[in-house]
């Protein structure tokens, strides 16, 4: 098995990957703000206008002139005249001058000749319409000036910025109906072996249902592909290249699914290399579960080979099938994987210079967290579907012992 | 603001909001397997059969029976008579005896007779037929035993488990084409304010476009619930308790975005408590942002009044009302945050006994996560929209210095 001479730890595979891909696409599509949620802007965003649109007030209080409370005090107050409340919704119909306080909400406008707002709690009535003030108050404080937030013309996003729940109500907040965002990838999803049969089928005797195919269908979806799910194809190598090209033709991305065996993962590696240049970049992963992973590049896209056992191909599409498809999408940034700490309830062993990602189950318990290993077979499904994530053990740590700190990431 | 005269700490808060809700609901609804993920299932899911179905090779090999490989070692082999090949995706139409091996691809059906599988490469061929075999293989060796995954009637999920790619290939693999989930919550989104205008409006000076209602709505989408948006209701009683009653009647859970002034407040604490039983629990939480929240219950339904600006309206969302719409949803557990370990760039105070979460941009350098934190008035929505995550200063941290570790959670 000449592919495992060579094995590449997980990060150097993957960033040889993306070095033979082109950089990311920005073809753009508009669509409606409000249902724009984990879309990635294609192109920057500007402000069509200043932001807010009046001077706002930040508090309950009183709008003022801030010279007028110079050197107020609790023991030496500032006396004002109130002329009137500002009403929301509207600019008050009045102008303040010297001497003069006006009664102003939270998100209420200044007055014109105001400059700052004391807070209520600062304040004393002297009825009938005299005001105390106990507080010094500088210019602008309390208030966001017009435009403080964004003025018009202002980069709101550049491109390849996600848009989540509070870049969609900024979006919104500036009148921003539609936003341009780049399209959406197609992932071929490609099942391959003759003992495979459709979730719809009752399997005879030698044969299995298709578990990866719509596993990996969810998983692009709920990262922002959308999964076109090619079927079962026999391991027939005129066929399974087939199937490949018009991946390739039809898909942004193309994933294989093939049997776990040696010659089948030569099927897929040379189906690979026939359909397109550089062909296969990398076969074989210092990484548990998952070692048989194969990536190459056809003509600029990526076309993923999963390992055959269920549970390293949800692994390795976790871990590298996820992040080409945010970047298709036009995210510009790979961060990390969000995670947990936690503490690990059993040694687990591994091997020095292997990246290990083991199935646990996470507990609370007196407001820490622990993690329970889930020892299985890879081919066991079941188990890995009981699992709450993946705890990491790094190349460079020959396992941990019971007590230890471990980083866990959820499975999708 | 006798409101703010005891605040809870976030946890006790949510809590003490729990305590007065009735158990998760169960109401189930089946849906179609393929299309569920991120569901939570209403009810057990049982296994309708044994998986695998067959004895299952786990890898390329012969095979075998495990007693006649009995002490072969490099030096002293075990001889075997090759009598044929497992064919993928039927059954061996052969028996296997004493002193035969098969030629068995990984996912192969064990001959009948044989009960282990030696691996390739501890064998050598000895043309025509025969095979030396160079290690002794224990019974069940290389194999999944029918059943050994699950057997039928075996609970595959309990109640309350969210289904992920692992869990929708797995479900997938048993054939199950539906799968009984709890039926999504509705969560009523009222908006109310005089100044506040629908975003497709062109505000007036004075006015502001609603910037709470959409972001929520897409926050409440992607933790899988259904927003009912109810729109814009001016600053007058009646009209929001109409609004909250016709929420509480039609959807599972309320959520109000008012002003954030005192008044506003009060407005929404009065209408909460004329809305159903026991009302108001929680009016301020030790929190920044956020500290105006308030938290009902109206006859088992939970209300929560979200703090005027919309920085705090999102952060407060976010750290409560996903967890809510998650209850809601079916999830009986209710894990921490994932997030991120990263190392602070700046100096950031904090009070005592009050829990902070400073908007960060993350940045990554030589294989390290750093967090810039981003400073800003909490009612300029850009500077959080510009934010990746949340890095949180707990509540018995004064403060981290520069080049300290904190926890970072994104948005959403």
């Amino acid at each position: 098995m000449p592919e495992f001479l060579t094995l590449e730890t997980p990060q150097k595979a993957y960033s040889f990957l993306l070095k033979h891909l082109p950089p990311v696409q920005k073809k753009a599509v508009l669509v409606e703000t409000k249902k724009s949620i984990n879309r990635v802007t294609a192109s920057p965003i500007l402000s069509p206008e200043d932001t807010p649109s009046f001077h706002r007030s930040t508090v309950d209080g009183y709008a003022v002139q801030a010279s007028d409370t110079f050197g107020a005090s609790e023991t030496l107050p500032a006396f004002f005249k109130i002329i009137g409340e500002v009403p929301m919704g509207s600019m008050p119909g009045f102008q303040l001058h010297m001497g003069e306080a006006a009664l102003i909400h939270t998100g209420g406008a200044l007055p014109e000749g105001a400059n700052a707002v004391v807070m209520l709690e600062n304040t004393q009535l002297m009825p009938p319409a005299d005001l105390e003030v106990y507080r010094a108050t500088a210019v602008n404080e309390n208030v966001v000036r017009k435009g403080e937030d964004l003025k018009a013309g202002d980069v709101i996003f550049p491109a390849g910025v996600k848009l989540g729940p509070a870049q969609i109500g900024g979006l919104l907040a500036l009148g921003i109906l539609q936003v341009p965002v780049a399209i959406q990838p197609q992932v071929a999803i490609i099942s391959s072996g003759d003992e495979v049969v459709n979730p719809e089928e009752k399997p005879l005797p030698g044969q299995i249902r298709d578990i990866n195919g719509y596993a990996l269908a969810s998983l692009v979806e709920s990262w922002g592909g959308v999964p076109n799910i090619f079927g079962i194809i026999p391991d027939r190598p005129e066929l399974l290249e087939k199937a490949v090209r018009k991946g390739l033709a039809e898909a942004d991305m193309v994933v294989i699914t093939a049997g776990s065996s040696a010659s089948t993962r030569d099927l897929t590696s040379e189906v690979i290399n026939r359909c397109g240049k550089p062909g296969v970049l990398i076969h074989g992963i210092n990484i548990k579960p998952g070692k048989p992973t194969i990536m190459g590049v056809c003509d600029e896209k990526p076309v993923i080979g999963l390992p055959g056992n269920p549970v390293s191909a949800i692994v390795i599409a976790r871990m590298f099938v996820t992040r080409l498809v945010a970047r298709l999408s036009g995210l510009t940034r790979d961060l990390p994987f969000a995670g947990y700490q936690a503490t690990i309830t059993t040694n687990v062993p591994s091997m020095a210079g292997r990246e290990d990602w083991v199935p646990v189950n996470l507990r609370q318990e007196s407001g820490k967290l622990f993690a329970d290993p889930i020892f299985f077979k890879s081919s066991l499904i079941f188990n890995l579907a009981s699992a709450d994530g993946l705890a990491l053990i790094p190349a460079d740590v020959t396992g941990y012992g019971s007590g230890e700190q471990v980083f866990v990431i959820p499975l999708y």
